[in-house]
């Protein structure tokens, strides 16, 4: 046990690290977005503690940027640990033989206000019961139909990026996670990807827990970088009424995955988890027409 | 079976009825709106006509007001027949024996441009398998926290009308199925109820079917009456964009009810149903800021 203490603490502190890096460069495009396109004060994160209701249960910090550019985007880590319930511990692995867990993570959702910038999600954990292992991903979400296919210059982007990613690590079979991001982010009910995609893992223990962890920690590196660079590469592009309209009907795609398909969301929502954390998620805006 | 023929006719024949007195009285509140407030042209129904894409299984018609007081509303009815999955043959009355279904309905959402006045939800619905039951309520939303109580004008208007419509007829029982509301309409992961309530009734039949239909027939009727009552009561009074702003937060947790916990909705969007017409009850305009 000792082995995964050292490595709880490293993994948190990571997690901890990635946030500062990412709020950080996210505060830095807040500046640099042009006034003539969107006008007012650059935004800054604003953070808020929150503790599970559970007697020792740890907790997490909610970020949150609503800005001129990032119209709302949530950074939020968290370190907990507790008892699965036994239905849950029934379904994870190494829980049968002891409910207790512990997990740490990042989940970041960033919805822009230009139309012409995508959309995107990211989050990375680290779960320990008498097993350990890694899961997350990244996926952008473009919101304009011609933006919304593979050979789309920002989706080329963000597959390249995280494609390199798996590609400095044996441990991550990048086609595999690449399809399972696919498969996930997908409304069954319109027989539609949320997306573009992106990559998608959990449970990867490879018996490697150094491997592991670096592929875990490129993941968030790519994805900052990448993300960072398809935000620079539009954020000079005006936009119509007409574009800012499909996008606010896109984002109601969003919120129907997220309330419908979404284990982690679903879950969350009907076993008493933190509403306002789960739903920070949630567009600004969003339409029905 | 000759007996459910003749009562097959009558009740679709009834639901067409009562769609045409609903759409008729919403385009006269629609034309009485004061231009000062609404500008624009009264807004009128637009209907199209669907069918199930079983053979022979029949389909409905889809209303949408998108006017300047109703900024969006749907009145949809249908006739449908098939065959019940033996799944949800073995938890309807009487599909056990035979999974053979008809079943015909309305169904009613408004969502007003004006704050203050507030949202609404009806519908009636009669279905035969080797029983047969009707099914249905109404149920007020405001959207404002003033008005959001047991006590507010609206809610007490509202409630008074359901009761008067249940008072007229033996077989409903009000405070029963007042209860059945408010333990559907409640968001249970906010622990807060989706709006001020009204009437939920199913599975009704007290073996008199004139009267159980009867009774069907008036939740109708009398949620006409009162909804316009509401409606004419509000429509000359202006709001602020602070109240504009409330209302499209609380459009949220209508968004939040129905994706996450409406059975209707979610079972239909799971199971192939018309997803335009399911999600036609999605407010125009959402914000979760």
């Amino acid at each position: 046990m000792t082995d995964f203490d050292t490595r709880k603490d490293k993994t948190a502190h990571w997690f901890r690290t990635l946030r500062d890096q990412i709020c950080k460069e996210f505060e830095a495009l807040e500046r640099e977005a042009p006034d003539a396109l969107y006008p007012g004060e650059a935004g800054k994160f604003e953070y808020e503690d929150w503790q599970r209701k559970v007697e020792n249960g740890g907790g997490g910090t909610g970020g949150m940027l609503r800005g001129r550019l990032f119209e709302k985007c949530g950074v939020h880590i968290s370190v907990v640990k507790g008892e699965f319930t036994p239905e849950m511990a029934a379904r994870t692995p190494g829980a049968d033989k002891d409910p207790r867990f512990w997990a740490a993570g990042i989940s970041l959702i960033a919805h822009q206000r230009n139309p012409r910038i995508p959309a995107v999600h990211m989050n990375t954990r680290y779960i320990v019961t008498t097993q350990d292992w890694f899961g997350g991903g990244g996926d952008l979400t473009p919101t304009q139909a011609i933006d919304r296919h593979q050979d789309a210059p920002d989706a080329l982007a963000f597959h390249a990026g995280m494609k390199a990613a798996c590609d400095k690590h044996n441990v991550a079979d990048y086609e595999h996670y690449k399809n399972w991001c696919d498969e996930y982010f997908y409304l069954k009910h319109r027989d539609e990807p949320r997306g573009t995609g992106g990559i998608f893992y959990d449970r990867l223990n490879s018996g490697n827990f150094e491997e592991d962890f670096a592929f875990t920690q490129d993941v968030g590196r790519h994805f900052l970088k990448t993300y960072s660079a398809i935000v620079r590469g539009r954020i000079h592009e005006p936009w119509t009424e007409e574009e800012r309209e499909e996008q606010l009907i896109t984002r109601g795609r969003y919120v129907e995955f997220n309330l419908l398909w979404d284990r982690g969301t679903t879950f969350g929502l009907k076993t008493g988890g933190n509403v306002k954390t789960i739903l920070s998620s949630m567009p600004p805006v969003v339409k029905w027409p």
